[in-house]
């Protein structure tokens, strides 16, 4: 237990700790650890406490610190471990500490490249069945290999960043028309952060030796323009306008009591896929929230795809791996159609409205809607892990 | 003509001024020109001549000279022009000139977003009847946008570096087999760096306030894995093993006698991919060689889409361009056998091997296969402009 006294159940109790850059008092940007509702420097603290730590945090992103590898990364973790929770420390450290609506968070690191995946059986089933009516749900491929593609790093945004409705083609019965996307959508996803890049594949058993932590990611989605330029060479302007992520990345260290098995799967994959002995499955249940009314709760237990799983895949053809590269799992959607994590899904494709508690109806996204996505794991002794929130507000075109 | 005294057609001459980062005897890189087959290294020169512009060259990449915009690359381009023609700077230069087999080249900036479109409508035409039998071969799209999609900038590498034949999946008949790709592929393509980044939309008429040169690219793309893996999000591990670009970039500025209109379009294009008036069709040869023999040379200006109209529709809406994004036009193939663009087409999907002058046949690469490509243009009075060539050497897996 923390010497800031945090209710048990509290998500960024000392269990948590997630790292992020703040910005205190809109001023310049720099490395901090979350606790409850506070964000901590790390760079005055470590100065005078882990000296010999001190330079990993002295710029304004987390990338030497996610460079530095799991032994220092573990190393820093424990100290901030032992400093919030011996009273001893608590002089030390409680002048240091900012209220979080103080510190408005920046992009924590630098993405490198970014790619996202699409391992949700429930969600590829639903997506197959609205856009490909009287066919198999799933592609052949879908179940040998975790299907994925790049994405754009550049607009890849912290949350909080407003999204700007995209412009684009899309086409109506036999018209191509332009405009402002008509059917703007989310995804809720879980993102991965690389710290430690590699020059060879990556086996599924040394996930954590290169993958740093996680956020919640929302894949912002036109719809309308998607489906128009999606065959052959996959999505491009319909997702390449804005990614937003967390402001907090939560280390995998404090995702051990969420670690469980995937599904069962068949066929059995290609040995470079089988995960028998390093299961990343993580009981995670995400929440989706539009205006504050939650319209879904979307299990990340149930995903097909283990991170370490895409990891391995995304290295296996030799593609090197860098400090600051991001994946993204994919819709999360569970079987149940309120726990879908897209308003495609939620509404199947239009066909049927959500009615909100204002008894308005939406399909998609109109102007002014906010989007929040958070989630939460089992920690050790009852505990809850908290993943931070990322949110984001809808602009005119 | 430049105190070099260079054949009058040398696609080097002081009409092309290709820019480059070099490690001269195989030490620090630096920025260079290049001029004939001499590196001139930057830093240096500038300080003495033009010490304004002397920062811009001072690191080991271009990315601050490529940000710095038009009338910076048009006043860097003018002064090297006067010194290099000027018989009165050759006492001050010659002694800066070193010979190009001492100069490796290095990546020469950093590489943002990577974007590859599929812009040739022979190229298309011929996969989609290689892919597709008995469909269309184009898809309905494709005459109303430049499709395209995000590759993976981590993996661009500079000409010369060996390429590793990727390891993947791939269905042999009811099979999912897993090893070296079989179908290893080449694609000739154009590749253009973006200088100055935009928050907004570039409209087709801006282009050239935003991109400052060209690079010939080599797509390797392993077909088996591609043809696997690639619906529906597109080309993921098929593509992301290895882009190569050339080491000298050539400025927008050498290549205005080349500038020619597209072909008519029919359909007419939205509004924002209508280029009248702002025509950046380019009349460019390529010439592939494989182990130094010609197998193919593509011609560029019959390409469907501009690249000013591929910038005007990667950001039309609304994703940011940043300094070092790079984007390639597909692979370029003219309407004649010897003139296309990959090993797919140039073999008709490996049912019609090559012969090559030794009498060996290739369908696709084979380890030790070197892969060159060069391309050149008309430049004034006759003269010839060169991009630089860009090859890389095939490794086993």
């Amino acid at each position: 237990m923390s010497w800031l006294e945090l209710a048990p159940d509290h998500p960024f109790g000392v269990g948590t700790l997630p790292y992020g850059v703040v910005r205190p008092g809109g001023g310049v940007p720099q490395p901090a650890v979350r606790i409850g509702d506070r964000a901590l420097p790390l760079a005055p603290l470590t100065g005078r406490l882990l000296n010999q730590r001190a330079g990993l945090f002295a710029s304004s992103t987390l990338d030497a610190f996610l460079a530095a590898g799991p032994a220092v990364w573990a190393e820093v973790r424990a100290a901030l471990t032992e400093w919030l929770t011996d009273p001893g420390y608590r002089g030390q450290l409680e002048p240091d500490l900012l209220p979080l609506a103080d510190c408005p968070t920046v992009l924590p690191f630098t993405v490198a490249d970014y790619v996202d995946f699409y391992a949700s059986e429930h969600h590829a089933g639903n997506v197959g069945q609205i856009f490909r009516p009287g066919q198999p749900p799933l592609t052949p491929n879908w179940k040998h290999l975790p299907i994925g593609y790049h994405g754009r790093s550049g607009t890849v945004v912290v949350s909080g960043t407003e999204v700007r409705r995209p412009n684009g083609q899309r086409k109506v019965g036999d018209a191509i028309e332009f405009g402002p996307s008509l059917r703007l959508d989310i995804e809720a996803e879980l993102g991965f952060v690389v710290g430690v890049g590699s020059d060879r594949p990556v086996p599924v058993a040394e996930f954590a030796e290169h993958v740093f932590g996680v956020v919640l990611l929302n894949d912002w989605s036109a719809r309308d323009i998607q489906a128009w330029e999606y065959v052959p060479l996959g999505p491009f302007l319909g997702k390449s306008f804005a990614t937003s992520i967390s402001g907090w990345i939560t280390p995998l260290a404090a995702l051990e009591s969420a670690r469980c098995a995937g599904p069962v799967r068949d066929p059995r994959p290609l040995p470079y896929l089988d995960d028998t002995g390093a299961e990343w499955g993580l009981d995670l249940e995400l929440a989706v929230r539009l205006n504050g009314e939650t319209i879904s709760r979307p299990p990340y237990a149930q995903m097909y795809w283990t991170p370490a799983q895409m990891l391995a895949h995304m290295t296996v053809n030799g593609a090197s791996l860098r400090t600051g590269d991001l994946y993204g799992s994919g819709t999360v959607s569970g079987p149940e159609p309120d726990q879908r994590g897209s308003l495609l899904e939620l509404s199947w494709g239009g066909a049927e409205p959500l009615t909100l508690a204002d008894d308005s109806v939406r399909t998609f996204l109109v102007y002014g809607d906010q989007v929040s996505i958070t989630a939460s794991a089992p920690g050790p002794d009852g505990s809850r892990i908290g993943i931070a929130e990322v949110t984001g507000r809808i602009l005119p075109a």
